[in-house]
């Protein structure tokens, strides 16, 4: 039995694809009664949105293995963290959420209900995080392994799009979210649920573990990244801002290289930044990504929003990024290596 | 070595992704002198594009092995046609495509140039068939397998979106695009290039069909559907519209089922529409699909725009689709069965 395929259910081989199709759209509800956006959803050739402001689009894919287990993950928390990915990113913009498209690239034997409890975490991600938000439309594709793609489109209501090259010396650096919960949720499951041993164990480490630790756990398989804030920082006057998706080490040294400036952070505020679980460590937090919180950077004269705690200060360009005076070598995720 | 596999070439675990993508964003090409859309392109958290009107969005994947062989496809015509299923989604509501998104799913040793090829068939596609569109984002994934997931945004410029459900007792049915071609492209690859073989056998066989065949292998690989036509038809006042990607027949049975209606073919003025290849068969034209024209209906009124050819009149509901007085039997692609 392969880790797709479940006891006493459905398959997408043995429903088919309309049938596979009307499950995962019942499963999203009725789109017409949730958003504004919406002209013409799911079923034709495209979805037609209306669309306040300059467009804003990303997208992010999740295979099997490099990006999740079902042995870790349930298929609601999937759909979960599939939308939140996307959504962190058209956050990071300081837009607002309007729309994802999914394709879904399952082998034949994957169950049904599998695909239905993807569907529901998208829609209640979306539900949760950034209600303007649905699926407006995907694609069913066969694969050897299950992966998705998932793309997320929003509108700038207006708003100039904040981007990653504008960080000026003297900003304070600040952040939003939980920052190390996702790499200390990632330990703990390395550490105690196995991937390789007997599926029936496994699903009871991980029980036992979801009662123990459901914070570290939740930050990494369904995070909850401020999504709302996006649009907050913008209007706020972020001048740069992006989600923390491969570590705050990493993705800070891509917004200092984009800006040409060094980022200086301090180990207190980032301590203060871990009151909610005391395992989460320095480490964590600098080379431990998938938190997908914002790091944003405003003028000292701005009042920071709620939910943003400074982590910083803005530097004249030198080494990218430095903690207490000390010069760190940027690490963290690369899909390729 | 594997199918993604190339000789000497540098694979993307060798160059990792900071390289990878490197090379992509070259063979894309700049955009800044290219479209007028793109506010932010490509290395943010996501893009940003101006847009006249309402969104219109779609996604589609391919999967090696169910969608696409490297054994008949160059990564430049696996590029090309990634652009094309989606830039046809599009054009179908009667938009105009202004940008795409790209995930890409690779195996560690997929060669880079590969990857580049891919690149510059998007590009090429986008600058041929849909000139104001273009690669505005993407993903990077490692997989087993490759695979490939695009989505395609448009505007509507003011018209309203054409779907599928608004076709009338006695509108003109019309076909604009190749029709059949690219099924008789997909038979003589299966009957002419081993897919089992070995590989410099396979090359030699693709060759001589190149040389022997070229539309229907264009037309299956690298197909080239009127994109421009989609706006042209919405503004001349089509009732319903999509683009034909699983076959005429089921294809015509979805858009039927939509607007209530029965479509009544002429195999006559489908055989029109095979002019430009005789072995094109009806069955070809009927049960065959990929080729990602438009087929659109028109009040009897309206003179059909250029490019356009009748192939029917739209009848009462009943049997959903009729061939000279005969009912059939809709079948074409399903990708679970």
């Amino acid at each position: 039995m392969s880790a797709t395929e479940h006891p006493n259910g459905t398959t997408v081989h043995g429903a088919g694809e309309a049938a596979v199709l009307a499950v995962i759209l019942d499963a999203l509800g009725d789109h017409d009664a949730k958003t504004g956006s919406v002209r013409v959803g799911p079923g034709d050739d495209a979805a037609v949105l209306a669309l306040d402001g300059e467009l804003v689009i990303t997208t992010d894919a999740m295979v099997e293995g490099p990006d999740f287990s079902l042995r870790w993950s349930s298929g609601y928390e999937l759909g979960w963290k599939l939308a939140v990915t996307n959504l962190s990113d058209v956050a990071a913009m300081g837009a607002v959420p309007i729309g994802l498209t999914v394709t879904v690239m399952a082998p034949k034997e994957t169950n049904v209900s599998l695909l239905e409890q993807v569907a529901q975490g998208l829609r209640d991600a979306c539900a949760t995080l950034a209600p303007t938000c649905e699926v407006v439309g995907g694609d069913l594709s066969t694969s050897k392994e299950l992966a998705f793609s998932v793309t997320a489109v929003g509108e700038m209501r207006g708003l100039p799009p904040v981007t990653r090259d504008g960080a000026q010396v003297g900003d304070n650096i600040a952040y939003a979210g939980d920052l190390g919960l996702a790499a200390l949720g990632l330990r703990l499951l390395r550490e105690n649920v196995s991937l390789a041993g007997s599926a029936k164990e496994a699903e009871l480490q991980l029980a036992q573990l979801w009662q123990e630790h459901p914070n570290p756990l939740a930050a990494q398989l369904a995070p909850s990244p401020p999504i709302t804030l996006g649009p907050v920082a913008a209007r706020a006057g972020a001048t740069s801002m992006m989600d923390v998706s491969d570590s705050l080490s990493l993705d800070a040294a891509r917004l200092c290289d984009a800006s040409g400036v060094t980022f200086e952070f301090e180990s207190a505020a980032l301590g203060s930044l871990t009151n909610a679980n005391a395992d989460v460590t320095l480490d964590d937090m600098l080379f431990g990504g998938e938190d997908h919180g914002l790091l944003a950077t405003f003028p000292q004269n701005v009042r920071l929003p709620t939910g943003f705690t400074k982590i910083g200060t803005v530097r004249e360009r030198g080494n990218s990024v430095i903690l207490d005076g000390r010069v760190i070598q940027p690490r963290g995720w690369d899909p390729y290596l």
